[in-house]
């Protein structure tokens, strides 16, 4: 195993110094692994809080700062933050209008953030809401999770319910807000290789060099199918097809998101975003705003995936709304 | 070889394609393989322009737009533009104020942007002057140079001098700032794992498992020694010692990068930015700004570089000031 890490074990830990040291704007907690923003949530501004396992970094750390999350709960890597991390995060980040989790679909996530919210309510009366992301279409079930995974459309969510927190909007309405973009995006991702995780020090899993893996998750779970390696073009059509198949993306404008699955240079993500791009407008979907990077990646898994999510005049203002966080940044 | 791609020799081209679909705001030459802004350089406009061979994104066309770079340049993976290439990005950026050329220091790179400014200073006119970045500390010759490598304080210099550039300062005074700049920063890099040319098809060079180069060039050149494989605090140590004996940063704020190589995740890059802030707090050296992520890659390679440039307040506001583009952007 090769990582420019001093032990498995402390990993998460000393990225947190580092995200510390390179982001002044920020506030870490290294005690209960929380970065929040640097000045507290305002007076009758609902909270944005989201986390989950680490590893798909700039999610969620790199996306915490004005016009997006309020905190982020890292957990070990590939491993849900605790009940009480998130009860912390929560009560902190909290300005009296209510905290809203966005939870991305995973067994061991939705549970502590169902526990930490039914804990912080308890105790203090925060107000909870929350919105738990399964937007890939690859699988309804699988190792991690029970019904669909939570994937890339986790980044456009959180974008765009962060503009509209600014604004003011109550957590109900916020509530609502998510879950109509949850309804309205679908993710696909697909697997050069494995990811190493460095507790464990081996890949994931095997798969031979002439092999890839369509419809992997985040943690490299299994997909729907392990194929001969294809050139880009049918790469993409592989990953284009399951998502049109699934949901009407026509008629109405569209973001689209090309992601990194963290070990694939940018040359080849711009790449796949072309053959993308021209299946897309083949098929008759009109692409709004697009995003083509490393937004949330799988450790060094070599890979990519698509989301694409429908939208309106409102989602799109709210998209284009400034936003100042070190993994997207726009407007400020 | 597991790649993104549909055929090593489409690589470039197919890669542009998927620019120009993402950045509708830029206006890519497929023909000639440049990237421009999408509107002409204002008149008074000194025009930067840089280049040089693909595999590095977003070096240098992610680097395109207000704020810095007003064309690239986009030669084959590893390979330099030819002088046609960017002499036609010479003639049409000009706006009659000049052309300044950053060149990362490889033979290739020198010869054809000198060519080029010859050529088209014979034929149209127009002022061309050029800086030669030179940041590499690790070997004073290489594979690919005479002299010390260009490597990442490119990055930095694109972003302060495209700020000036964007003051409205002359050819001649963008010419200074650029070669000051260029003699206060130094850059070392090292990687766990070669990257892999596509049309090479096979990795550049063999790195047992248990070794790391140390002193590599962006092209996976050799670079100083090649030692057994560490933990993510000795590596910063090798990194820094021979930055700060190159150069002395104390005494004045400093600009300093860490960089990811293409195939190291966010999370160790952070980790590494970490143990080098402690390194270079213990040393004196004051971080006034500071970048982390992927800037300027060796296609899949695994590793990083670290970037120190000494800095003052017109440099700190010249990096300050708003730039646009998809690989750095903030301010606007």
């Amino acid at each position: 195993m090769k990582k420019l890490i001093n032990a498995p074990e402390a990993v998460l830990a000393d990225s947190l110094v580092g995200v510390a040291a390179a982001h002044p704007e920020l506030s870490v907690d290294h005690v209960n692994r929380i970065i929040y923003r640097g000045t507290p949530t305002p007076a009758g501004k609902v909270a944005l809080i989201s986390g989950g396992g680490s590893g798909h970094e700039p999610l969620h750390g790199g996306f915490v700062g004005t016009g997006m999350l309020d905190a982020a709960c890292a957990g070990e890597i590939f491993t849900s933050p605790t009940p009480d991390q998130i009860q912390e995060a929560t009560k902190v980040a909290d300005s009296g209008a209510g905290v809203l989790h966005i939870v991305k679909n995973y067994t061991g996530d939705v549970m502590n953030f169902e526990m930490a919210a039914e804990f912080a309510e308890a105790e203090t009366g925060v107000k909870v809401a929350s919105v738990v992301v399964n937007d890939d279409v690859a699988v309804e079930d699988s190792t991690w999770t029970a019904g669909r995974r939570g994937v890339g459309l986790t980044v456009l969510l959180e974008k765009i319910v962060g503009a509209a927190a600014e604004e003011g909007r109550d957590l109900d309405s916020l509530a609502a807000l998510a879950g109509r973009i949850n309804e309205s995006g679908r993710s696909m991702g697909m697997a050069l290789t494995s990811c190493t995780v460095p507790a464990a020090g081996k890949p994931t899993f095997d798969l031979p060099d002439d092999m890839m893996e369509i419809g992997v998750g985040i943690h490299g779970e299994p997909g729907r199918h392990r194929v001969p390696l294809a050139p880009a073009a049918s790469i993409a059509q592989q990953l284009v097809e399951p998502v049109l198949a699934d949901l009407d993306f026509t008629g109405g404008p569209v973001i689209a998101m090309l992601n990194g699955m963290g070990g694939s240079p940018l040359i080849e993500l711009y790449l796949m975003y072309g053959e993308v791009a021209k299946l897309l407008e083949k098929a008759g979907v009109t692409v709004a705003r697009n995003l083509v990077g490393n937004y949330i990646t799988s450790l060094d898994m070599a890979g990519c995936s698509i989301t694409l999510l429908r939208a309106d005049d409102e989602t799109l203002k709210l998209w284009d709304a400034p936003v100042n966080t070190s993994g997207l940044r726009w407007g400020v």
